[in-house]
């Protein structure tokens, strides 16, 4: 059984092509991972899901943890049984989610003290307990435990936080070690702090690939900074994780910004922005985004997208989910959000065939343009 | 082809079971509907309402008229195409919703002017009108235009709605008629009224045989009379109507209803119940309704109903829908409502199969012995 195998079957300038094995299925890179929060992508089945071309989702942590519990996840057999998902699974650490969406009561060397959105209960969270909850859930992937402070922290909190990251990603790896079965199936991720600082980001590379990793995170950006600064900061913090394993920036992004990133040597990406966006009515295209709230769409008989060929695209007009949206029907979220996952996926396999095909540039400044109109 | 023909193959005491043909498919019978409000079953794809194995599904004028408006449905090549369901679809009168969801202003001869529930603009329906934004919609069954009176009404306001519902009834039939091409492939039902009166219902079901319906639907009923009040009048309400004819039951209902209507002769069923409750953490099972909020099934790994084959039950255990539903997830709401809609067109297979078989009695009585605990 294959543990963790990542191969690159092309390379574009600093973009690659390729896959990683694993035990419970292979992920194509440049890959999108759809996030299913609470153990559900939501508004989709699972078999939906897969059929739009994803190869991997990923799982936040703190939510499982907190609802319906990582033990009791374990004891129903695992997140991949409970939820119908039979591909692998990535769980983030819990760490960004921590700080926010709850009420923060302590940070410490040690972890950090929380009190639950949902209902106030007190729960801690610390590289050893982030990495046990996510070995609970049966994680295909698992993510160290980071620290993340806001963009707007002092140079001197930015490079504390990141010390500490690197501390607690030594931590994570250990006790990832420590576990058994789990540690001989699963792959483990570090991930690179250091704000928009390039010596922030060395040093954090150095620590990382010190450790040893499966592979290598970009975090910390999609914060808020913008796109401008984020690119400038890939630019120089790609280059600095190990080329021959996956990178991982996570929580990004627009279309737009992967295209980008791709460019840049990114290899994997999650982002609740399809998701999302189909619950609030806004469609992915090549074109643009577009609103499907707005009125001019209330007689509209073409698809959301003439040229795709996602189960909505093939059977419904713009009229009909404009009306689905504004009358706040569910089945508006369905359609909505199945489309904009196959819109991802088909971007990350036109990514794909473009650096196979050694037109990586051509193909990004094509869909940029028209993108962004 | 084919407008309208029902077929009876068996009859068991007072039920029958057949088969309407119609041009947009067959009717098995008897039949259950499911509701499509708002040119959706809620939390459902059209594909997936079929693979449940409804045959017909039902519109509601009143929503459809208000949004997004008989005019632009029709605009938009109608109703069946702008939902994507090529099978029949029966669109009530819009009588019903306008008592029950707007603010009326004015019920005259001519008909009731009411404000939208949605937007507070004024609009009429008439018979001509509700007749006319059915046939705008494309509907396969129409129904004649009625006015409903509560409950509570004294026996003189029952009788005087009654008779004025047969005038209606009568320029519902006419106004039909004079519908060209929509009169040639569609079928028009009338409405037996009469609240609980023997008397009433008589007259009025002597009054619809006058005017003549391709079906007769029993309204009135299911209204908060309570159940045994309900099966009472169909005791004596369903032989007034042609036993040539189908017979439909307005907004039935519970499990136990269906069975105890269906021996009584009736043949078609409409009720948001298996999707409203899909959508409320109430799962249908041949042992009566589970609460799947409740506590209990939060570590059951069964599916909601073992012998259930629906997609649903097929993939995942209550403890998963207990999460989803308890989550307020998307996807509990469409497991659930889909859950449900295979569990009612499973009883009324399992009913049709029955009275082929002239063993309905013992089916009915097992049934009700096992859902009613």
């Amino acid at each position: 059984m294959t543990r963790f195998a990542f191969s690159i079957a092309a390379t574009n300038g600093a973009a690659r092509t390729g896959a990683i094995a694993m035990a419970r299925g292979t992920i194509r890179t440049p890959a999108f991972m759809p996030v299913g929060t609470a153990a559900t992508v939501k508004a989709m089945k699972p078999g939906d899901v897969a059929a739009s071309g994803a190869d991997i989702i990923l799982g936040n942590t703190y939510h499982l943890m907190l609802r319906p519990g990582a033990e009791r996840v374990a004891k129903l057999g695992g997140l991949h049984r409970f939820m119908g998902w039979d591909g692998p699974i990535l769980t983030d650490s819990g760490g960004y989610q921590v700080m926010s969406l709850s009420e923060l009561i302590k940070v410490t060397e040690e972890g950090v003290s929380f009190k639950s959105h949902l209902d106030g209960t007190r729960h801690m969270l610390s590289p050893e307990r982030s990495i046990e909850v996510q070995r609970l859930l049966g994680s295909d992937i698992v993510m160290a435990f980071d620290e993340l402070v806001p963009t707007t922290s002092t140079a001197a909190q930015q490079r504390e936080a990141m010390e500490r990251s690197m501390r607690w990603a030594k931590r994570s790896r250990e006790e990832f070690d420590r576990g058994g079965d789990h540690a001989g199936t699963a792959a483990i991720f570090g991930i690179q702090q250091g704000a928009l600082d390039a010596q922030l980001r060395q040093a954090s590379a150095e620590a990382l690939i010190d450790i040893g990793f499966d592979g290598y995170a970009v975090g910390g950006l999609a914060v808020g900074e913008g796109q401008a600064a984020m690119l400038g900061c890939l630019d120089f913090a790609v280059d600095m994780l190990p080329a021959d394993a996956p990178r991982y920036l996570m929580g990004v992004g627009k279309p737009d910004d992967i295209v980008e990133a791709v460019v840049r040597g990114i290899d994997m990406f999650d982002c609740v922005l399809p998701t999302r966006s189909g619950r609030t009515g806004q469609a992915f295209t090549a074109d643009g985004p577009l609103n499907l709230r707005n009125a001019r769409f209330a007689e509209d008989q073409e698809p959301i997208e003439p040229e795709c060929p996602c189960p909505t695209c093939a059977q419904f007009e713009r009229a009909y989910v404009h009306h689905l949206v504004k009358s706040g029907e569910i089945l508006g979220a369905m359609l909505m959000t199945e489309h904009n996952l196959w819109f991802y996926q088909r971007l990350m396999q036109g990514l794909r065939e473009a650096i196979g095909a050694g037109r990586l540039v051509a193909y990004a400044e094509d869909f940029l343009g028209r993108y962004r109109g």
